[in-house]
């Protein structure tokens, strides 16, 4: 008999009726012959209910104390789902973290899992109990409630698989799995049925957040296959594993998009060490989360340094950096916000040539100015202007084939 | 250097702004020199909020679950409030009530507690930490969260003030202590400044609901002092004590007012052995709380037995016992639901006659009839017309002299 871990986030937890669903499916996974586990997020919004409240009443709020209040909302929703499964016939218990034997270290808000010892939901599946665990949560050693960070379920659900050494793990979500591009904006984008850890990880760095990165390290740290796939629609997903089968042939795998960047570049810095230090120190300093980093070689003894973040943290990085420029010699910054990213992702772009080419061609061809390039080993990215951004999409997903031959299925899922 | 327990209940923390005023009190009370715990309660409306989630998604919610979800109120609260302590510039922690070792029995949502463990508590203390506990819930020894029921976080306040050995225990709520008679129905009616265990009992069961009874009885067993007072104004509460200092001078401590009440007479009940134990059989097989039960001396043969109950349970209650009057040859069935009771409690009342009589003759003066009567050892209670329980009120709290000398501050309190 196989063990299956099913995880359901906020918004399929949102309300009785889609809990209900959610029961559903656990029992129905159960009658299939399954030993079912369970990871459970807060009720959408009820997460961002209690941060509220806790910022009414301290501008900082003590983090251990923040962990107590937060970790209510995935312990009362998993609750709810066991009560929702008992009163359809089936038979459920919901843990807490601690209760499930998820053990982290001390670091209040974003603990690490040290280990997990699941000696009570191995007893509990053993007398036929669809086992339900509060997502996000553990207990330090010390007793204290301690919570993974913000999406921290997905990291539950595959720890918990890699713990039970589960046969399957399914992240339910409101999207029907990792698609070739954003549908919204590219209509024939198509729905990906296998994609490499690391893929996924570029895709989800990039804009496609259907994941938290953490949990997606984790599964790949220690081989857990998962599936994302819809709660709302009964339909398979994309199946995250270290080598999908098509892995040779599938040279791009998605298209990825990023809006609501800014870009600064500081220009004519002086090439000598220490430069770029000062810079990132000052953007450290100030807490902001810079994404690309782009330097160019230096010819006239200067070089113009680039970076985006996101368009909210831009005012806060002009005012950061200005002071600077003088200090270290520069001749000045310039700054927009209106830029966003597209990013070509593919684990077999690391043995094929030519997707860079491919790619600014068409670019060109469509008349997108490229201001930023950036690569890695699987990852292409360039920064235009956010004007840009559906036109350069439809143009690149077309130059990757990334529609594919329509299959009904697929060309549902889109 | 003393030791307090404060309790706080659903309104004293129902919004960020009271959650902050209590913040202030515990903060002074550890200035004051005194170890500090405090028992909180879910914010108000959050227990009712839970619970409608709960039967929206089943009829009957397993008891475990409904102690999973439910805990997570009074959890979030504590958080709230050690957060709002730390804002201030003290120094707490909040604790589940596993965490601050209550250990119960595993009978879900009316949970006994067994013993308290509370070496994490005195550890906290000594590291000069306010201690945070979230009341009505506790811990079974098989791990599962379990719930005190209804009210429970005050038998929390009070247990615990019994493990600690505190020095003082404060229960504060909404209104300014107990009082000689609900202050809306008589306007001259005085706080309490002291009060027997057993009175209080009295008064709470009969409808001055300021405490939980179960709460009262540990306070008794355990001779634990406590004082109710209100977490809205900084005046003294009320006192309950094993012996208050006036015991002997007070014949009668106050007036209890309970409204909606409904009255089942069955006529011409055989005199003979069996017949109350059908009659209360089937309306324990129905579930309703009776409260008084009156049977008077038989001469005819025939007995007349009456009951009272809540006026909600008055339809179940007749459709329950209407075949029952034939199948024990009973003559019929009288039912009123424009009932109200009125006790008058005290302990003097042990030892000094003519408290009956002075009750009825004011009665009688004030052209109220008596339908039934009952008494205990320390309480005196009639049941009357609804729309003669005000005037009976005023006569009554009148007769026995309860506005008493009207001092500045009692008169303020009342």
């Amino acid at each position: 008999m196989g063990l299956i871990v099913q995880k359901y986030g906020g918004t399929s937890v949102g309300s009785a009726e889609r809990i209900q669903r959610v029961a559903e499916r656990l029992i129905a996974a159960q009658k299939s012959g399954q030993d079912v586990v369970a990871v459970i997020s807060a009720m959408a919004g009820v997460t961002d209910e209690l941060i509220k409240l806790a910022h009414e009443l301290s501008p900082q709020p003590s983090p251990r104390e923040m962990d107590a209040l937060l970790a209510t909302g995935e312990q009362g929703a998993s609750a709810l789902v066991a009560m929702a499964v008992n009163a359809l016939g089936g038979k459920a218990v919901s843990l807490t973290g601690a209760a499930a034997g998820i053990v982290t270290d001390g670091v209040h808000t974003k603990a690490k899992i040290s280990h997990i010892s699941p000696r009570q939901i191995h007893e509990l599946l053993a007398e036929d109990f669809i086992v339900i665990v509060a997502g996000f949560q553990g207990q330090s050693t010390q007793g204290a409630i301690t919570t993974l960070g913000r999406g921290g379920s997905d990291l539950t659900a595959i720890a918990l698989a890699a713990a039970l050494k589960a046969d399957d793990c399914q992240i339910f979500t409101d999207v029907d799995g990792v698609h070739t591009c954003d549908p919204r904006v590219v209509p024939d984008a198509s729905k990906i049925d296998e994609i490499a850890y690391d893929e996924l990880l570029e895709m989800a760095g990039a804009g496609s957040k259907v994941m938290q990165s953490r949990a997606v390290e984790f599964a790949k740290k220690f081989g857990v296959g998962f599936e994302v796939r819809s709660s709302l629609k009964d339909r398979p997903g994309t199946q995250a594993k270290a080598t999908p089968a098509n892995m040779e042939d599938v040279v791009v795998r998605g298209v990825s998009l990023e809006r609501n960047q800014a870009k600064v570049t500081i220009c004519g810095v002086p090439d000598r060490p220490g430069c770029a230090g000062v810079i990132f120190s000052a953007i450290a300093g100030a807490s902001l989360n810079v994404d690309m980093i782009v330097q160019n070689a230096s010819s006239t003894g200067t070089t113009d340094l680039s970076f985006t973040l996101h368009k909210d943290d831009f005012t806060l990085a002009e005012k950061t950096l200005m002071p600077l420029v003088a200090q270290i010699g520069a001749e000045g910054l310039s700054a927009t916000s209106n830029v966003a990213k597209l990013s070509v992702v593919g684990i077999g772009m690391r043995s094929h040539a030519g997707v860079a080419s491919r790619l600014f061609a068409c670019l060109g061809e469509a008349g997108v100015n490229i201001q930023l390039i950036s690569t890695s080993e699987i990852k292409i990215a360039v920064v235009i202007a956010e004007e840009d951004l559906e036109c350069a999409a439809r143009a690149t997903h077309a130059a990757f084939g990334l529609a594919g031959p329509r299959r009904p299925s697929s060309a549902a899922a889109g």
